[in-house]
C-alpha cells in the first residue's frame, strides 16, 4: 500500500511539552504497532541488558564477533518492505480472493470433507494443540498421545491390521515407504515391485521417484492379468484411482499369489470405503496405507494431510514413522509414550530403514477427532450416503444410455462419452464443478461427504441428463464388511458438541505447549506462531482448492507460492526453490536426488559417496541412502568443527566417487565455524557438491546465506526458521533450494507441469505443492517481518542464546564455543562430568524443568549427556530469566546430591516430574512436598500439573500395545 | 437448500445383510449430521435410561404430565426447516455478502478499530473465555476478575477518577445511568438535568427515553451559552459530538458552576482522547461515561461494546452495574470479587436505583487486553497518530480555502460545505468512505486507529481537493495532559505476542467454564454455544459495519434481524419483536415502558401499579421502578406458585391504578404453575397488562407460548434460551416481545427509522439494534434445530430437571414440584434443614462443588438456604451423573458432620474449595488430603485446581480496592 499523501516533517509542538503530540513521518507507521516488535520478545531495553551480561555494547558488535567475516552476506536482504498485520491479512485476502473454490468431484485420493466446527476451532485454530512440539518428553504430551492412539487405533480397526502408526507424510510416500518396507520383509530375491494400474498416478510417481535410487525395479501392471513370477512385493489401490472395486476373490488371489512368492501385499485403501467393505487385513493384506485426510482434513490444495500405515501381527517393528504406545509411569499407573524411539527421534543414520522423523501430528488428531465424533455409525452413515449418491448418479447415467465402465464402486464412477469428455467438463464447470479427467473419452465422477442430490442432478446437467435418480448399490458381491471396528468406548462418548469440546480442552489441558511456556530445544527453533499468520489456512479459498483442480482455480496459490520461493531464494542466497517437500527429510532427500541427477547428468554415475561429519543429524545420512548414497563418516574436532585433515584424506581416498557433503551450519554444535568456506572449497575441488542442511536457519537470516558461502543446495525447514507451528509433532514443510546448475533436477510432478522442471527428478510428494495450505504462515511472517525484522530476529536469536550461554556458564560448562567464545542462536550445556560426579542424568534435569514449569531443552543431541538450548529470538527476558533461574536453581539440587543430602535415586531429580496426586498419598521422600512440586519461582496460581511421573520406556517396548486400551485402564 | 434430485424408497438390499448400505430417502441428510443431535446431549438411550427413572415411557408422557394442558400450544411451531450446520453457514455467508463493510468516518462514539489477533483468537474465539458464566463464584473465575479489575484500573487512570466499575451495557445507556447516579447523589432539589448540545444524539435519545418516566426534566443546551440557575446535574460530551475540544477553562467553569448549584458533573469521555488530553477527573468531574469501543472491540453494527463509568471517591458505593474488587482468602492470599454485591445478584428489588444486573465482560476483556497489549506508550501513539491524521487532514481543507468549524478537535473534523455536503458524502462513498452526515452544509469527518495517510487523501479527493498533506496540531490550550496513566506493571509486561498469550492462556486457565464441564444454574440456561453458531461474529462483514450507516450497508443484517424477530414471534406467540435492548434488564424496561404508554395513549394516566409476586427475580422490581411504576407485591403459597386469593384482593385495592403485573413463567420455583391463565384473566380484567419474563423460556419453547396463554409482553433472554454465549458476565440480548395492541410502543431510534414503530418510547440502547453482532448466533441456532429441535430441546431439558430431582430426593429435599410431582427444567434443593440440623450451608455445598469439578448451582435464589439445578438438554446423561454422584457425596459428607465425625468448622465442607498449595504445608484437618482434592470421582489427570480458596466476601466490601495492586502482592 503506497502512501498517496506526503506527510512534511514540519510539526509545531504548540504547548505540549511532555509529549510530543503529532508523530514525524518516519515514526508513522501504517498501522499503531508493527509486527517485528510482536514476534520478537525482548524490548529494546531488555536487550541492552542481555547485552551487557554478554560484554558487548551493541547487537551489531555482538553478532559481528560471532559471526565469521568471510561468511557474512555482503548485502542487506532484498525484500517488500514490512507490512503490517492488517496490511499482511488484506493482501492475502486479495491472494485467496484469486483461487476458486468450486465443488470438487475429480477424486485420486482427495475428497471434500467437513471440518466439525467445534474441532476446526479447538484443534486448529487453537494454540494448545499447534503450538505444541513433538512429544519426545512424553510425560507432558500425554493429551496428544491420546489423541494419536485413536488415531492408530482407528487405522488399525478400518484396515483390519493389528498395529498402525501415528501417520506419515501423505498417501503417496506411505505406499513408498511400505515398497521399502516390503522389500526388507520379504524373502524373494526379487528387486520388482508391482503396482496396480489402478494406482493412483501421484502415488505410482512418487514411488518410481522413491525407489529408482534404491535399485528396485517398478512395474505397473493391470492385475487382471495376473501378477509376474517373481517380485517382492505388490500394491493394489483398493478402491482404484478410477473408482473400481473387484471381487473379494479378486483380492484374495493378489494375497495367495503375493505369498507363494514370498512377496508382500500392500493395500493402498480409502479409509470411508473401509467401513462399508472388507478390511484389508480380511483378505490377506499384510500392509495398508493411504490418507486420512477426507475425515474432516480440508483439501488445502493438496496438503498437510496426515497418511497411514498399518501391518499384520509380526512386522509392527519394521514400521516407519512414529509409533504411539502404552506404558506406565513411576506410580505404576498406565501412560503413553512414544514406541520403539531409536527408530525416529534418533534416526539411526546409515542404518536407517527410513528417513522419516516426523509426522503429520495436527492433521492426525483432526482425523482421530472426527472419527471420536462420528464413531462407526456416523462413519458408516457418511459412507453408505456417499457410496448411494454415486450409485444412484451410475444409474441415471446407465438409464440415459451413457455407459458406465465399473460396474462395482465405492464413490466413483467413470463415464465413457466418446468425444464428449470436453464438453462435459466444461459444462460442469459452468455450474461450479471439477470432474476428473481420464481422457477425451471418458469423465471421472467422485462422491463425498459434500455430495448432494442437488449436486447430482447439476453434474447431470453437464452430461445434459435430466432424470430421475434411483438410489442403488454398487459393491460387489462377497466384499460387504461383517466385522466391527472402533468398538472403543473413545469412539462412543463424545458425540454431543459439549462433550467433544470437553474431550478436546481434557487433552489439551495434559499438555505442555508454547501457550504455557518456553521450550527452549536445541535446533528445533520453537518460536512465535502468530495468530496473523495462522488465520488464513482456515479460509475456504485456501482450504477448498483440489490439488488437482485446474491451474486457473489456483491462481492465487500459484502467486504466493511464487513469491515465498523468491523470497526464501533471497534468504538463502539460492536460485531456486522447490517448495514442494512436505517435510525436512523430504526436502533432504529431493536434494541428494538432485546431486545424484545431476552427477549422472555429467556421466559421473560413479559418484555416490557422501561425506558426513560425526556431529550431523541422523537424517542425514538416512536420506543419502535413499538417495542410493554410500555414507563416509568424516571425524569432528575437539571444538565440534569439521576436521578439515580429515575431510581432505577423505575426499582424496574417494576423488573419483565422491558425490556430495551434508554439513549443517552453524553446526549442530550451535556454533559458527569459521572454516566452512574452505570446507567447501576442499569439496568442490573433489569433485562433490556440498549440501547446506538448513536446520539452524535461524542463525543466518540476514547475516549470511549458505547459497553464497559455499553451498549448492539446501533444505529449509519452514516449521523451524519461518514460523509454522510444530503442531505436536508435524506437519512442517522442508523447501529444498539450489544453485542454477541443479534447478533442472528439482521435484517436479505428472499432474502439473509448472509445478517443477520437465528434467527434474520426479515428485518427491504426492500434491504439486507438498503442504500447500500451510505456506501462507510463512509468507505472512516474510511479508510482515521484511529484511530488517527478518535480521533483527536473527540477531536476537543469537544474543538471547549467548545470554543464556553466559549465565549459565558457572552452573554448566558450555560444551562449544566459537569465535570469542561466542555461540550461534543455540548452546550446549555439558552435563557429563556431573553425571558422572553426582548420577544426576540429562533425564533427570530435563523432568525435573517439568516440575519449574519448563518444556526440557533437546537431551543428547548432539552428543549424549547434554542438553541443548535453543531460547529463539521470540522469548522475552522474563521468560528466559525464568528459565535460568530454573536451572540454577536445579544446580543447586544437584550439589546438594553431591554433597549427599540426599541419593540421585532419592533426590527430587530422581524423583522428578512430581504430579498433584503424589501430594495426597503417605510422604516416604527426603525432601518435602512443597520442594517437589513448589520449588523456588514457581507459580502456586498457575502450575502447571503433569498427568504422570516418569515413564518406563523400556517396558513399553518390550510389550507393546499401540491401540486404546480398555478405559478402566486410565483412571486410578 | 432445495433437493433437485428425488430419490425413490426402492432398493436393493443386494447382498448387505448387516448393514443397510444406502440410505433410504427419509434417513438422508443434507449433510451426515443433523445439528440437534450435537446440540442435545443425552442420546436416545440415555434419555430412556432418564424417562425410565423418573417413571414415564416416553418424552411426550412426561411433558404431558408436567405441562397444564391449559397451556399447552395447539399447533407446532411453523419454522424453516432444520438447516445442517453446513447449510446454515453458507446462508449467513450470504446474508453477510449483503452487508457492505466500508471504510467508517462517521464517528458519534463508534471507531473503527484493530482487534489484535492473539486477543481475537484466544478470547473472543476460545470457548475457555467466552462459556463462562457470572463471576458470582469468584474462587473459580479469578481469570476473568483480574481481567475485569486491569479494565477497571484503565478506566480509572484514563478518567482520572477514583474508581470504576467492571462496564455498563453501553455508552447512552452509562450516561442515562450517570444521570440518576447524579439524580441520587446530589443536594439539589431541582429535577432538571442538562446536557451538552454537542451530546451525542443517540445519548439524549436514550437518556430521554430513560428519564421521563422518572420526572426527570431533561435540557439539552449548548453550554457556551452557560447553564440555568437549577439543575441537579450537567453532561458534556468530551470531545464533542462535533469532535469540538473547547478550552480546559470551559470545562472548569461548568465543574464550578455545577459545584456552585449543588449539582453533579458527568463528562461522557473518548478514552483514547484521553491519553492525549486533560482527564475528567482533573477538571473537576464527578462522574465520567463512556465506550471502550474503540479499544480493539469491532463495530458489529452497534454492539456489543462495553460501556464505562468512573466516579471520584465518596460515590463508589453509588455506582451502577458490577465493580470487582481485591480481597483475600481463607489462607490469607489476595483474591478478587464481586464487590458490594447486593447491588447487583441481589438486586434490591423496589428500592434498587438501576435495574443493571449484568454487565458486558467479554467486551470490557477485550478492551482491557487491548490496553495490557498497547500500553500507555502505545496508545499515546495511537492517539498521537490518529489525531495528527485528523490535524493534517483540517490544515488541507483549510488550505484549500473549506472552512473547518472548530479550531480544536482530538480526531473529528466538521467542514462547512454550503450546499455540497450530499455530493461530498456521495463522492466519498464510491472510494469506499462513509463520512459523517450533518446537514446539507456540514461534512464530519472522524479518524480513527485504521485511518491511513491514503484515506486522507481519498476523503480529500470527494471534496476536491489535491494537495500535500502536512501534519498539524490541534489541541486547545492548556488542555495537554500531564498526567501519567496505567503505570501498573501489567500494562508494561505482555508486550510481544508470545507473552501475551500466556497471559491469556493463564488467565482462562484460573476458571472454570462450561469446556470443562456443568455449570448447573437455575434460571441462567447454560446450554451449548456452538461454534457453528459463533463463528460468523469474527466475519468482517458483520463486524466492520458502522451502526449509523447507511441501511443499504447493512441489508444482511436488516434480513437477518427480520428473520430472527419473527422467528421469535412464532414461538412465543407474540406479535412484534425488538431486538434493541441490549440485556434482560433493559429488556424488561421496554416491556414496562411500552405498557406504561398504552396505558397513557388510553388516558389511563393513573395506571402505575405494578404487582410482583414475591418470588420474582429482583430485577423486575427495579425494572418497574425505573418505569415510573410503584411495586406492590402479591404473596407466594407454600407451593411457590401466586397466591390468586392475594391477587385477586390487591387487583381489587388498585383496581384504577393497576398497570401490569410481572410474572415469570415456568415460576422462579422452576415450576410449571396451572392457574396462569386464570392469573392473566384477573389482571385483565382489573385493567392491567401481564408481563411475561422470559428467563424460563427454555422449559417452554415448542409447547407453550407466553403471548397464547395471557402474555401481553415478554422479554426472551438471548444469551439463555437461544445460545449466545454469557461471556464470562455479558454480553446479553434481551429483546421485547409484544402483542399487536402494545407495538406501537416498542423502542424505536433516531438515527435510524427502520429499527422501531415512529410512535415508539425511543431508543433503548445506543444502537438501532442494540448488540447486532451477535444475533447471529441466536438466529443460527433456530435455523439449525427448525421447530422438532427446539422441541425436543425443551422436552429434553425438562427430562434432564426431572432427572436430577428424581435422582436427588432421597438425599435432598425438592421444594416445589408441580402437577404430578415434576418440576419444569430446574429444581430447587433445599438445604434449610439440613443447614439447621449441621450447620452446613449451601455456601459449603457450592464450594464443595468446586473440588468435586463442577460449578455450583443457584445460590439461595429465589428461597435463602437453597440451590437451584437447571442442567439443561445439552449436557449428556455421563455428565449429569457425575453431578448427582457429586451431590450424593457431599450428603454423605453432611451426614459425617451430623454423625459428629467433623464439626462443620472442621470439614471439608467448610474447608472448600481445596487449593493444590494447601496440601503441601502442614496439614492439620481431621480429614485427610486425598479427601480434601480427591473426593469419590474426581479424576487425577484432569482435576480443576482453584486458585485462591474460599474468599472473604465482607472484607472486600469493607476495604474497597477496585483497581489493579501491586504484583508483588500475588504470589504467596
Amino acid at each position: 500500500m503506497s502512501r498517496t499523501v506526503k506527510l512534511s516533517g514540519a510539526m509545531t509542538e504548540g504547548e505540549f511539552p511532555a509529549h510530543r503530540c503529532v508523530p514525524r513521518p518516519e515514526e508513522l507507521p501504517i498501522t499503531s504497532t508493527q509486527f517485528d516488535a510482536r514476534h520478537i520478545g525482548p524490548s529494546e531495553a531488555e536487550r541492552a541488558k542481555m547485552l551487557a551480561e554478554c560484554g558487548y555494547g551493541s547487537l551489531d558488535a555482538l553478532v559481528g564477533a560471532a559471526v565469521p567475516t568471510a561468511i557474512r552476506a555482503t548485502r542487506d536482504l532484498v525484500l517488500p518492505p514490512a507490512a503490517s498485520e492488517e496490511e499482511a491479512t488484506a493482501e492475502l485476502r486479495a491472494l485467496a480472493a484469486r483461487n476458486r473454490p468450486m465443488t470438487q468431484m475429480i477424486g485420486l485420493g482427495y475428497s471434500d470433507t467437513v471440518t466439525p466446527g467445534v474441532i476446526r476451532r479447538n484443534v486448529l485454530e487453537n494454540p494448545a494443540w499447534y503450538t505444541a512440539y513433538t512429544p519426545y518428553q512424553p510425560e507432558i504430551s500425554q493429551g496428544r498421545l491420546e489423541a494419536l492412539l485413536n488415531f492408530q487405533t482407528m487405522v488399525a480397526d478400518l484396515t483390519g491390521l493389528a498395529t498402525a502408526n501415528a501417520s506419515l507424510l501423505d498417501e503417496s510416500t506411505a505406499v513408498a515407504e511400505a515398497v521399502t518396507l516390503m522389500r526388507r520383509a520379504s524373502k524373494s530375491k526379487s528387486n520388482k515391485v508391482v503396482l496396480d494400474a489402478e494406482c493412483l498416478p501421484q502415488t505410482i510417481a512418487v514411488v518410481r521417484t522413491r525407489v529408482e535410487a534404491l535399485g528396485i525395479e517398478v512395474e505397473v501392471r493391470d492385475l487382471l492379468t495376473g501378477l509376474p513370477d517373481d517380485f517382492f512385493g505388490v500394491v493394489v489401490q483398493y478402491p482404484g484411482a478410477s473408482g473400481v472395486l473387484r471381487g473379494r476373490g479378486f483380492y484374495h488371489a493378489i494375497s495367495e499369489s503375493a505369498k507363494a512368492a514370498g512377496a508382500l501385499f500392500t493395500v493402498a485403501a480409502d479409509l470411508l470405503s473401509l467401513t462399508l467393505v472388507t478390511a484389508p487385513g480380511e483378505f490377506g493384506a499384510d500392509v495398508a496405507a493411504g490418507s486420512t485426510q477426507r475425515f474432516g482434513v480440508p483439501l488445502g490444495y493438496g496438503g498437510p494431510h496426515a497418511g497411514f500405515m498399518s501391518v499384520r501381527a509380526g512386522l509392527e517393528r519394521s514400521l516407519p514413522g512414529r509409533l504411539v504406545g502404552v506404558s506406565v509411569d513411576a506410580d505404576g499407573n498406565p501412560a503413553y509414550r512414544l514406541a520403539l524411539q531409536t527408530r525416529e527421534q534418533h534416526i539411526r543414520r546409515e542404518k536407517a530403514t527410513s528417513n522419516i522423523c516426523t509426522a503429520q501430528v495436527l492433521p492426525a488428531v483432526l482425523a482421530a477427532m472426527y472419527a471420536v465424533y462420528h464413531g462407526p455409525d456416523g462413519l458408516k452413515k457418511i459412507a453408505r450416503r456417499v457410496h448411494g449418491l454415486a450409485a444412484g448418479f451410475a444409474g441415471a447415467l446407465r438409464q440415459a444410455g451413457v455407459e458406465v465402465v465399473h460396474e462395482s464402486f465405492f464413490d466413483t464412477v467413470v463415464a465413457h462419452v466418446p468425444g464428449r469428455a470436453a464438453e462435459i467438463h466444461a459444462a460442469a464447470r459452468e455450474a461450479g464443478i471439477n470432474l476428473g479427467h481420464v481422457d477425451a473419452d471418458h469423465v471421472r465422477v467422485a462422491f463425498d461427504e459434500v455430495s448432494t442430490p442437488a449436486i447430482t442432478a447439476k453434474v447431470l446437467g453437464a452430461f445434459k441428463i435430466d432424470t430421475e435418480v434411483d438410489d442403488g448399490v454398487a459393491l460387489p458381491n462377497g466384499l460387504a464388511r461383517e466385522s466391527g471396528f472402533m468398538g472403543h468406548e473413545v469412539f462412543g462418548t463424545h458425540r454431543s458438541e459439549t462433550a467433544m469440546l470437553r474431550y478436546l480442552r481434557k487433552l489439551s489441558d495434559l499438555d505442555y505447549a508454547l501457550d504455557r511456556g518456553m521450550i527452549p530445544l536445541g535446533s528445533c527453533t520453537m518460536k512465535l506462531n502468530a495468530t496473523t499468520e495462522m488465520e488464513p489456512i482456515s479460509w475456504r479459498e485456501f482450504a477448498g482448492i483440489h490439488p488437482f483442480a485446474p491451474a486457473e482455480d489456483a491462481a492465487g496459490y500459484h502467486t504466493l507460492v511464487g513469491q515465498l520461493a523468491d523470497w526464501l531464494a533471497e534468504v538463502t542466497g539460492y536460485d531456486k526453490v522447490s517448495l514442494q517437500p512436505n517435510a525436512g527429510s523430504q526436502g533432504e532427500l529431493a536434494g541428494l536426488l538432485a546431486i545424484r541427477a545431476y552427477h549422472r547428468a555429467n556421466g559421473d554415475e560413479a559418484r555416490d559417496v557422501c561425506l558426513i561429519p560425526s556431529s550431523a543429524h541422523g537424517t542425514n545420512a538416512a536420506s543419502a541412502v535413499l538417495a542410493g548414497m554410500r555414507v563416509v563418516v568424516v571425524k569432528c574436532t575437539d571444538e565440534g568443527n569439521v576436521d578439515l585433515a580429515d575431510l581432505r584424506s577423505k575426499v582424496d581416498t574417494h576423488r573419483d566417487t565422491l558425490a556430495a557433503i551434508m554439513v549443517t551450519y552453524p553446526s549442530t554444535h550451535g556454533v559458527y565455524e569459521h572454516d566452512i568456506d574452505e570446507l567447501a572449497k576442499i569439496v568442490h575441488d573433489g569433485g562433490g557438491q556440498v549440501y547446506v542442511d538448513g536446520a539452524n536457519l535461524n542463525a543466518l537470516l540476514g547475516l549470511a546465506k549458505p547459497g553464497e558461502f559455499g553451498g549448492d543446495v539446501s533444505h529449509l525447514n519452514l516449521h523451524k526458521t519461518f514460523c509454522i507451528p510444530h503442531g505436536g509433532g508435524g506437519p512442517g514443510v522442508g523447501p529444498v533450494a539450489v544453485r542454477a546448475h541443479l534447478a533442472p533436477y528439482l521435484p517436479n510432478h505428472p499432474l502439473l507441469d509448472q509445478a517443477g522442471p520437465a528434467t527434474g527428478v520426479g515428485p518427491i510428494s504426492g500434491a504439486p505443492y507438498g503442504s500447500a495450505s500451510i505456506l501462507p504462515i510463512s509468507w505472512a511472517y516474510v511479508r510482515m517481518m521484511g529484511a530488517p525484522g527478518l535480521t533483527a530476529a536473527t540477531k536476537v536469536a543469537v544474543l538471547a542464546a549467548n545470554y543464556v550461554a553466559a549465565r549459565l556458564a558457572p552452573h554448566y560448562p558450555v560444551l562449544y564455543t566459537g569465535q570469542d567464545g561466542l555461540v550461534a542462536h543455540e548452546c550446549i550445556l555439558d552435563l557429563r562430568q556431573i553425571t558422572k560426579e553426582t548420577g544426576v542424568t540429562v533425564d533427570d534435569v530435563a523432568k525435573r524443568l517439568i516440575d519449574y514449569g519448563f518444556h526440557a531443552p533437546t537431551m543428547s543431541f548432539p552428543v549424549a549427556g547434554t542438553l541443548m538450548v535453543e531460547p529463539t529470538e521470540s522469548e522475552d527476558l522474563g521468560e528466559i530469566d525464568r528459565f535460568i533461574a530454573a536451572m540454577i536453581a536445579i544446580r543447586a539440587e544437584i550439589d546438594e546430591v553431591a554433597a549427599g543430602r540426599w541419593g540421585a535415586e532419592e533426590s527430587p531429580l530422581r524423583g522428578a516430574p512430581h504430579t498433584a496426586e503424589t501430594l495426597v498419598g503417605e510422604w516416604d521422600k527426603p525432601y518435602d512436598r512443597e520442594l517437589a512440586v513448589y520449588p523456588a519461582g514457581v507459580s502456586r496460581k498457575n502450575k502447571y500439573w503433569p498427568p504422570v511421573r516418569r515413564i518406563d520406556g523400556a517396558r513399553g517396548d518390550r510389550n507393546l500395545v499401540c491401540s486404546c486400551p480398555p478405559l478402566n485402564a486410565y483412571e486410578g
